[in-house]
């Protein structure tokens, strides 16, 4: 087998079987074939595309190409995954949930870069909370709790990491199989059989359009039955923000209240209780969708969910007092109200320009090195359709540098019409 | 301007324009934009395409990346460049026809990779014969003689040489325009006005097809156009040897021998007056080709062309002794003759087998690194179409290594029917 041989055959459109996909990822990650070598061939798939064999064979090469979590001591484990996007709080919410029907959770999480931290990173907000504790006491809180979310302690697809790294260096990272790839190794490393996968579809996510959003969809569900773990896609709007804040902090907050029935915005009610429903019938907790969206909000409602959140803090070292009182987490320096300059229905609260802005204000990772505020961010009162008066207040920006908070105040954040 | 944007762009199968072109050019020699960077670009160029202003634009990009040599002093000088192939000694022939004419020859050869050594290679077979004198030398041999071969010692289209190594490393090498541009761009910076390329095609050639030859000849005919350095390209066979001689002091004794008028094998005569005959037109120095055909006989046939090659050999210190007596050339050990094994007709003597076996005896380089051993190749007395009888002597291979000889005997190197 050769590389050049493998970059030829891409690069006219014919159609590489497993051994050279092997091949490639294996001495792609032994540093023997070089990452201009891969970044023609990744510009070759960009362009030539990739068939489901393809694209499953790749997944399947990268998923094994570095640690693979072995769960079947815990049961089936349902995994849940977001393509991401801007105030994307759901795994913090819908995880609890799941836990409280008995279902194991078991997940890594990763970090954030762009908009705000990832879900690793929220996590961190809370005081004391471990991300990184070893993979025996991760299975060991399963396995006593019926819940742990971590970081990736593991060494996870080290493939996909390579080849990520490269693809946003060389202007190849929305290629729909290289995106599937990419998701579906990840979770077949952290050990999922089954897997509902949440694909946010609009500005502030990766996928723009309707029309990308399900072929990105429908070949990971098509991985899915090729290495046999049942994978259900749903579609979610990503044109606004999820909820009503965004950062890291404030959607920590956000989740705890709406687990403590406080709020429910409804956005996020569509999501959880979509997700969530799906997740119990892969389970086999329910026979159809309509039940399950039920049994979701009822354990929300009972309060068994935001046990399940106040017993996964404990167990991960985070102090508890603050998921009881939020209000000891500690706040910017600097919130400032973001208010109506006319009557009128708002049309656009654009969750790129939001995701931009978090990530300006210090919510996110403009590069990997980079430090996370936690507190920055925004809190809206207001989304897409909501009527509005002039000088209503829309929502808070929250900012630690004084400067920053103006210039953010400045930008066009609602439209009003 | 941003590198991932450009390749973005061409990766979407759009039109760079001169400022990305030149920005990717200047930055990729600065070491700013990384060989991964690159490779995804051109492999997106070999998927997508280029036009003829892209082409150009890049040609001219790499012809200005170093150093540009400047023969406005010499008046005009008509280059000459081969795309290689095999058995190919036609410039040591034609370059002193063409400076008995009193048109200043003032070429820059480079050494060969692949089958055997490239004119530097081959000039460097006459002993004391110096391809590295300095640029004020070279030009005073042309001001003083008229003719002057050299190697490549300025640092002409560091570009060029950049890519070309890689394209080498990532299966990008038989792009049309990205040859039409490296070629163009080399004979730009070593200072040509008009530009007379010789477009090898068949098995021994980069040109496998004559469709190829003829798109890379209009490209080429293009850029000139474009770049305002006026260029004939004439495509020639190459499906079998050029000559007689392969290998590199065989080359040069088969060279001599034609211009001492004691051999002229067909194919050499049809090259040597085709393309001299263009350059004549271009130098005005005739009205017609076919008047320019015979100027270029003419000046064989009387010695004036021998006589040019003496002074070019005496000028950059080589030993004449040599060029008046052939037999003063270091012979290899082995000679070892190539028998028919029956009557009939040659089919076949296919030139890549000739250069492969050539360049396994040691006459070419397999890396850059490799030295080359000036004696080795073959001398054949018969080539496609000749009648020929059982036992009879086809041709001879000339080697260091028993072993090898006898390998190199065992392949079938004449298809006689």
């Amino acid at each position: 087998m050769n590389v050049l041989d493998i970059i030829a055959k891409k690069r006219d459109g014919k159609e590489l079987n497993r051994e050279e996909i092997e091949y490639f990822i294996k001495e792609y990650v032994n540093g023997n074939i070089t990452d201009y070598q891969a970044a023609a061939l990744v510009m070759a798939i960009y362009i030539n595309g990739m068939s489901e064999q393809e694209t499953t064979d790749l997944t399947m090469s990268m998923a094994y190409s570095g640690d693979v979590l072995d769960l079947s001591s815990l049961g089936e484990v349902i995994d849940k995954h977001s393509t991401g996007g801007v105030g994307d709080k759901i795994t913090l919410i819908l995880m609890p949930v799941i836990a409280s029907f008995g279902i194991p959770v078991a997940k890594m999480s990763g970090r954030g870069l762009g908009f705000t931290g990832g879900t690793t990173d929220k996590l961190e907000s809370i005081p004391g909370y471990n991300t990184s504790i070893s993979v025996d006491e991760f299975l060991n809180n399963v396995k006593n709790s019926g819940i742990s979310l971590v970081g990736q302690t593991m060494n996870l697809a080290p493939a996909d990491k390579k080849l990520y790294a490269l693809r946003d260096t060389i202007s190849c990272t929305d290629s729909i199989p290289l995106i599937a790839s990419s998701i579906m190794s990840k979770k077949i490393a952290a050990g999922a059989n089954k897997i509902v996968i949440d694909v946010t579809c609009g500005s502030g996510a990766f996928m723009k359009s309707r029309e990308d959003a399900e072929k990105l969809s429908n070949i990971m569900m098509r991985i899915g039955e090729l290495a046999n773990r049942k994978t259900v896609c749903i579609i979610t709007d990503m044109n606004q923000p999820v909820g009503y804040a965004v950062g890291n902090t404030l959607e920590v907050i956000e989740a705890i209240n709406v687990l403590k029935g406080k709020l429910m915005p409804n956005d996020v009610k569509e999501i959880i209780e979509e997700l969530g429903a799906n997740m119990l019938l892969l389970a086999n907790k329910t026979n159809s969708i309509e039940d399950g969206r039920k049994m979701i909000s009822e354990n929300i409602k009972n309060g068994k969910a935001y046990q399940k959140l106040i017993e996964l803090v404990h167990n991960q070292g985070g102090d508890v007092s603050y998921i009881e009182n939020t209000d000891m987490f500690e706040k910017a320096k600097y919130i400032i109200p973001i208010k109506a300059t006319k009557n009128g229905v708002i049309k656009k609260l654009d969750a790129y320009t939001v995701g931009k802005l978090s990530c300006y204000l210090g919510a996110g990772r403009a590069k990997k090195e980079d430090k996370i505020d936690q507190s920055v961010g925004f809190v809206f009162n207001k989304k897409v359709g909501d009527n509005v008066e002039n000088g209503e207040i829309l929502g808070y920006i929250h900012a630690n540098d004084e400067q920053k908070a103006k210039f953010v105040l400045e930008q066009e954040i609602f439209v009003v019409e």
